[in-house]
């Protein structure tokens, strides 16, 4: 499809650089948003399906999930970066392997991935962006006849590196296809500050705030996986109290 | 001073890219704000000093604006860039000539800078930023003894191109001084951003949504102005409800 002489017809791309601007939103109609949290929840979530999860109940409190636990659920949970005692996991994509999430329904309660599923509920739907699922989603939002939200988590409501240069990379490629255009200062630079990233990714986020709070943590193993492109076809999307995976076919 | 061998004494550097983000500020201890309005306020406010005004009112509603009008002040006041009918000039800074505001006290009204001024009211000192002084105001920052939060004001709580860019040459110039560091992602995306839009920084704001709507309002053309960097010395600093140039002497 070539859209280039029906400009009003192109599909928007807007990049909500942390959660709190979520308010402040200028797309028109109806919007799918990308929910992005790079150094945790959307790429352990992207991992989970690889791995064969069935789904994904996310839920928003410590209580809701004690009580999942109690019925039986596997459940990951963290706060800020360390998991919880009553947890199985944490919210590290190297704990979902095959063998322990395999076939099963996952309970995942953060402190940041479920606020932004909760501000995003208007969306038509929600799927999760990962450096590791860019193309496939690239795909799928192709897909779908709607316009884009790219909602970037950030740290505690404040602007993350990580998140944004991923933003950029996928606004970058739905823009590449001729079907989208923007409006939005945001998405620009998200895809300046990708350009300067894409390179040498790991370097350009040696100076991330968060790259070092996980290496305080000592959870920065996760880092190398978390920015490598394309390790799974897997698109999981929020509807209905869950997120599944609606990969593209093709 | 050369403080590489005692980190701790170090001034922070903090970005916050929109009003709506400055609550979520993380620098400890005392702060002076640079607020930052490239496409108004700021860049007209350094206008006007540079041609002689004795002093800035700044009201945050139309009804002081109209009262000071009644009182015989000079009132500079606009909304999403139209002049209003009652006051002497909009907020470009083209009005502010010599003959116009030499010597006198001039109440200014803005939609955006006003309610910036409200937010940062818990800092030391409010200076305004902008590329016509930059130079200056960098000198001004190093002679203070404080942390320094850049708080850009953005289009309607949305993060902009054109003051986000002002924050990284900003933060750039001040890092390279050796008496500041910085733990804050936006201040890095501010600096690779800058660094980017300074060969041609007209070219790189073409993108700018911002600068769209100044076109349509016929106002673009203090788009040249607004970017050229260095043009004055004046650093105007508001305190006890005053702006006044507090321009550094040496």
């Amino acid at each position: 499809m070539n859209n280039t002489e029906k400009p009003e017809l192109l599909r928007s791309i807007e990049v909500c650089l942390t959660p709190r601007l979520f308010s402040e939103i200028q797309t028109k109609g109806d919007y799918i948003v990308v929910l992005v949290d790079i150094l945790r929840a959307t790429t352990s979530i992207c991992a989970a399906f690889e791995n064969g999860v069935k789904n994904i109940l996310p839920v928003a409190t410590l209580d809701q999930a004690r009580l999942l636990k109690d019925q039986g659920y596997l459940v990951a949970s963290e706060q800020d970066g360390k998991k919880l005692d009553f947890a199985d996991f944490g919210n590290s994509a190297f704990n979902f392997t095959a063998e322990a999430i395999g076939g099963k329904t996952l309970v995942y309660c953060t402190t940041n991935g479920t606020r932004a599923l909760e501000i995003a509920k208007d969306a038509l739907k929600i799927a999760m962006g990962s450096f590791t699922n860019l193309t496939a989603l690239t795909a799928w939002l192709v897909q779908q006849d709607s316009n884009i939200v790219i909602l970037c988590s950030g740290w505690k409501n404040k602007f993350c590196l990580e998140d944004t240069i991923f933003a950029g990379a996928l606004a970058e490629k739905l823009l590449d296809g001729h079907q989208f255009q923007t409006h939005c200062d945001a998405t620009h630079a998200s895809i300046d500050l990708w350009r300067i990233a894409e390179p040498d990714i790991l370097d350009y986020i040696e100076k991330a705030a968060h790259r070092h709070r996980l290496k305080d943590l000592k959870l920065d193993d996760i880092i190398p996986y978390s920015f490598t492109v394309d390790s799974t076809r897997v698109v999981p999307v929020y509807s209905a109290g869950y997120i599944k995976d609606e990969q593209p076919n093709n």
